[in-house]
């Protein structure tokens, strides 16, 4: 995690407020490669009846369709909660080069938490994957969601 | 598997062969609730630059948006290839009520090969699935497939 990294996580973070607003899971995301971004979005299963609507699958769908090539590998992929096994198997799929995620998931997380999908040599993956160091700040804010959302 | 589950996997194996037309490799799928096919769809990774369009990810996608609601487990996803960590994730995440497959895959099959998602408790899945069990005729289709693409 360098200054870059930061400033990259914010973006996703800022994906995560507009699904706050829209009533959706606050998980947002960002796909970068090189210094050029190529799409970020957020969460938006509920607003589209789309199961596969995750802001990393979004990402993924969309960065590859603006790179032109659905191999990603030169990609890093910025997320502001650990990927859950769909997403984690897109990153395999897809073999994004880098995830950074902030939150963990103790209930669906496929990178550490549950699983570790993409340092599975069985399904010869070349993605890494690190957590931000403040991953406390993005839990802090989704607990904080939840609670306003069971208030309402 | 009955009749009626034979019928549905020729629904899939019609859409693996446009796949094959087109370029793709082969593989094929169909969503039914109940009595009715919400999405029958096939592989289009390469035509879209897309690594989430996958047979399976795409009739998720649009047979919820064609049922109103992300939750598909009054649903049965029939395809003629064992799904990859993406797939078999989403089926997880998307409460897919039971899914039929055909050939196994050795390489990225998260449905007993490598992995099985959708049975494991750790995940809260509810998903059941099972293979066909002329799996030798849809691998023998494959493998016929990508004979002919090596000589070209």
């Amino acid at each position: 995690m360098n200054e870059t990294d930061r400033e990259r996580m914010n973006t996703a973070v800022r994906e995560a407020e507009i699904a706050a607003a829209e009533g959706e899971i606050p998980v947002g995301a960002a796909l970068y490669r090189g210094g050029t971004l190529l799409w970020a979005d957020h969460n938006r299963r509920e607003q589209r009846h789309d199961p596969t609507a995750h802001a990393e699958l979004l990402c993924m769908r969309h960065g590859a369709e603006q790179k032109g090539d659905w191999r990603l590998n030169d990609c890093t992929l910025y997320v502001t909660l650990e990927p859950c096994p769909m997403c984690a198997g897109a990153m395999v799929m897809s073999r994004v080069g880098r995830c950074v995620f902030g939150a963990a998931d103790p209930e669906k997380g496929c990178c550490g938490s549950i699983y570790d999908l993409p340092a599975d040599p069985a399904l010869h993956s070349t993605t890494k994957w690190e957590q931000d160091p403040d991953s406390e700040a993005y839990a802090a804010r989704l607990s904080a969601w939840f609670r306003e959302k069971q208030r309402k």
